[in-house]
């Protein structure tokens, strides 16, 4: 694993969990963890369960007795890392965004095409395809149980910047992040109602916004691109995003990924209108989904809550009795599940690199049309030479 | 009163019930109600509790012991009888929205302006100005309590036309109705955003849709604009609009108007997000508000569900102990309780037919943009000469 | 009508709209109103719109223009007048409970049954059997959607004397109120279940309590039975009681009627278990319906939230279209509307006398159980002698 | 550990994560979990990561290199394994309820009290008290935000077993687990609301029902009482239990404890109102407390939704960014981490096996009542002798 953060605190919670829960082919070995500074990744190995520590993650790469690599850094360095490990044979899970740009993306779907070709896997960890409610929601659109999307509306609000005082991290600035609300929580919901509905984003209009401009520094700010002595640096990455689209079936879509919303916190919600019924999904109650079927007779409809914690549910039967609920680092471990019996049986694990340039193409689009007030940019199909 | 059908139906629940309750210096007397169809007019009459029925509403606007008109007619004729009475000297209570278009809003406004130097009052009907739950919205954010509005987000969902063989009534034809779900519902939203955050929408960019192009003609289809012989007609409206918007206080919005949103009745939702709070409101739980206060410890900040049926909430005193919910009729009776007390006090009842024409400004310019793939459309101020 | 404080606005409102909603056979006449106070039940006459005050109740017993007698006052006062009303053939609706002890329910019911067989009606005003969400629970159970029923759990909260300088007003003494919480909102509990449920409470054990056991008496105590000079009186009801019971069909049951529920305002909330379904009402949601159908698929099986404003529910196809809610208040227009088609009709409009008798079996076998170290009180079937 | 199941598996993950998440002086080694089943032991600690697996429970109580004894066995077991590892020096944690019946629990507090004296730790597992909403519960009823307390209403619904096919497993047999509902559900929430209120229940007075009284065998019956050939058993516990309660501070109490309440999981709620405030708590939304602050401004007071998930709360600094839920097993994770840090600290880790006595008093005056006609039970004081 490279990275050791947030990111990589989640991914290790999973590593260490998945085979003590589902009954796989394979045992994962937690070898090594990489990070810049010897002293910090030495103790997060310790705390998190890994036997090693490195400091390049290019030594993990070239190792031999490592199979898999788990790329957990901020956005600015998944292209490198992921091709060079795929290039060395490693099968790769890559955090998303897939990449800070467009650019980087094609290269890494270059380098996965090529790699899938000698039994190399690759996946990119939108995590929350794997929350059990979110797979069910799938599960019934393909079904056909809502028929016709009519509408899809999503929103991703969290409310952690709100306070001008909060420092100017890295998440803020866009040579290390990308971009910002739409890269990192747009992206998501972008992904999650493109994998339930099965279809794809084909245009879009929007806004982006920086509410706040200037932020303080961080104290350790050797890494910003600030002015000597300069005590505020410039946030260079949206705060927020808003935009309307069209859904490849004929439908209507909303978004919104914003850091500013006071009181939601990890506010994932989406709601979809089919022709014969609804689900609605809110990530702060994930083990609930809620399906309006319209085809019941009229004065039975509603909103029926389903708690998805029966053994019949996607993921479930694993874990506690119906009711117990599971929490957020529980899509990892669902993540790893996947992935590790795609690589086991030699299949392809989704979502794949060229799923998560679809959405990369989104967010492009999205930056843009904010970029030209609002105006109407459609979305490529994700194509690859082959 | 003139028309009454659904809107006639409300207004008079209201009149009939406002002297009952609250405590005004005028009591209402219900003197006649006009409709084309004589026969029908008379049993609604009866009915609704008005002493006389008549089918010409020229006949209203000429009578000495007539001192109100109500509109409640469709859309397309709203002008004409407004202009008339106001010119007669008649207070004006017209429904939503004001007019089908904007230049028809404008004569009224001009109408009104006059109207208004002669000590005679106006207002459009956007009830939902009056359920208390809103009227404390707007309360609380003009007291502060929310700081500058980051966010709004609005929707308006139904889903009574979701069925393709659903009839082309009225308000699915443009000459009729003006526009879709977005001068009905939409409209709606517009204003209560509006009013609550005190703040205009300065700009919009959002796509319109219809989604079932032919529906049957209703059976007494002599008043549609169809072929001889023909068995369907054209849906002339939107189904669905969405647009983003930007607020003139710098905040982003996002905006959805449909009638094809299954299981969505009466789905009015609007949160606000603010620098030091947050504010949601559910129409289909309309005796309900969530207000998030970030001033709070932060070990204690929540969604907080206040149930707006105490003495001390707007209009609640009138009505019943606390807990005992109104519905959605009351929001009538609370306008036509403000509207008999400006009458009485020779103040203007709000909304003016201003506040009104801004709103129509607004739906035309997400009718332009979602003509014009999406293309941001400036919403121009609403002056009026003088 | 008969009393014209809080239930006798809530009555006047339904029956002034009654007929305007609901097409029936006749028509209500608003005669007369009465109470003690000649300048007070003037001024109510007419606000809530009755063409008399009168301050003797015998003068509209006696009145050949009147057929029927609403009794509002408290308690103490329903024996007598309906009583009198009923030889007087006049038919009776009569304010719950229905009397404040059994010996005075049975001898209502003795005049009921007797009346009854020369054609004169009775009910007892238990109005929450009208909300539609209530309706359709009944109807939901009679169509066996529950099977055997394993469990019920209502709970009526309130909290408007957890202040202890809240006045020792007349719902606080039992020679006026019979009871505390458990004959004035109690009731409404025991009635609702055994309604919905087709059931009777076979048995009871349980406790009550007075937290605050003496409190300021009202400005004008004049009614009160305290020494001369006091300023404070003692609280002779229960301010909270509790029970486990025994339904007829084997079920178990728990009740809790309080007035120290603290946040918890019109708090009426049931819950019923059976072998393949549960129903969930809770009257500060009174237009939702929470449905759990378990002969529905595992995987789907969940609380759906029914949103009880189609016009296929009870009671609704009168009112709004779907989503648009109604009120505490239209309860009581549901009631006037079932008693004047049954007088109409010439049936027996529902509750009966007997009905209301058998709830006030229960809330004396509570009373007494309570007295009597929570044990265990039979509750005898409301026989009445042929 | 001894035991290996459900609650075996939880532990498990808790050990396993404990030192992962949490900052302790020692860390946790996994030695050893004990089983009857040679083969099924050795199965479960591969998968659940312990180093070895045993068949006699006497062998992990004499090794020199186990130093706490972790019980999760059924019901019969607890007080033999416990009292025995007491005694051989090992701290011990034994899984709720603390034995099968009240004289068990007092050899166990006997051996508990011995073992203090010489520095031997021991509590039991009522892991709920660990939900982090649980403890703000508590510590926001100890800093006396809800006053005196008036009312607790608590119920622990489940329905796992309304089939009448689910077979007569050892949960369902007095011999093995003490009693049914009660005991293994009703415990939780005896101990929670005793835990969060401080204060203890005097007295109750209650039912008990046994809906099925005949079940299908399990097909390894070995263990069952039953006559030879049969193919079912006697249901010997109760299905559910209910009954009311005083509390040691004044204030009136309700339980259920139910298996027969279809629809609910993992159902336990409980709402405390005090005379400043009121507290609800779901598990099945664990991260979330809702608090009623009554002195906050009238037209503000609500019910607040807490989204229990910040740095700031109880135990959830360890784990994710606000918003970002924990499921059930984080219970045991914390129970595991204050269990180590009283160990470590040489303290008395709780609830103690005192604490769980009470509980087991509780039950044993419930089945008491229950079995005397619902007669008032008085619990007495958990004394010790010294």
């Amino acid at each position: 694993m490279v990275g050791y953060a947030f990111m990589g605190a989640a991914h290790s919670q999973a590593w260490r969990t998945v085979n003590r829960v589902f009954d796989l082919p394979t045992r994962a070995t937690m070898v090594a963890v990489c990070g810049r500074d010897a002293a910090k990744v030495a103790e997060a190995a310790g705390r998190l369960g890994w036997a090693e520590a490195v400091t390049d993650w290019r030594e993990l790469v070239a190792r031999d007795d490592i199979d898999v690599i788990d790329v957990c850094t901020p956005g600015d360095s998944h292209a490198e890392i992921a091709i060079a490990a795929l290039e060395a044979g490693k099968h790769v899970l890559c955090e998303k965004p897939l990449a800070n740009n467009v650019d980087e993306a094609r290269a890494m779907v270059a380098a996965a095409t090529k790699a899938r070709a000698l039994g190399v896997r690759s996946a990119c960890g939108f995590n929350y395809r794997r929350v059990p409610a979110v797979t069910l929601m799938r599960n019934l659109i393909a079904e056909g149980r809502l028929g016709a999307i009519r509408h899809v509306r999503a929103v991703y609000l969290q409310d952690w910047i709100t306070d001008p005082n909060f420092p100017l991290v890295w998440r803020l600035q866009k040579d290390k992040a990308g971009s910002g609300a739409l890269g990192d929580i747009g992206a998501h919901i972008i992904d999650l109602t493109q994998f339930v509905t099965g279809q794809t984003i084909t245009g879009v209009a929007g806004l982006t916004e920086t509410f706040i401009k200037e932020r303080p520094l961080p104290e350790a700010s050797s890494g910003l691109s600030a002015s000597a002595g300069a005590t505020t640096g410039e946030v260079t990455v949206d705060d927020a995003a808003v935009f309307v689209a069209r859904l490849s079936g004929g439908g209507l879509a909303t978004y919104e990924a914003t850091r500013f919303a006071t009181g939601r916190k990890n506010g994932l919600k989406v709601e979809i209108n089919g022709e014969r019924g609804s689900l609605v999904f809110d990530l702060e109650r994930l083990n609930e989904l809620e399906f309006y079927d319209a085809t019941l007779p009229t004065a039975e409809q509603g909103f029926n809550r389903i708690l998805v914690t029966e053994g019949e549910h996607p993921y479930v039967s694993a874990w506690w009795p119906p009711g117990h609920i599971i929490g957020y680092e529980h899509s990892f471990t669902h993540e790893m599940r996947d992935f590790i019996e795609a690589i086991t049986t030699g299949t392809d694990p989704t979502p794949s690199f060229e799923d998560a340039l679809q959405v990369q193409l989104v967010l492009d689009a999205v930056e843009r049309s904010g970029s030209a007030d609002a105006s109407w940019i459609s979305v490529p199909a994700p194509l690859v030479e082959s």
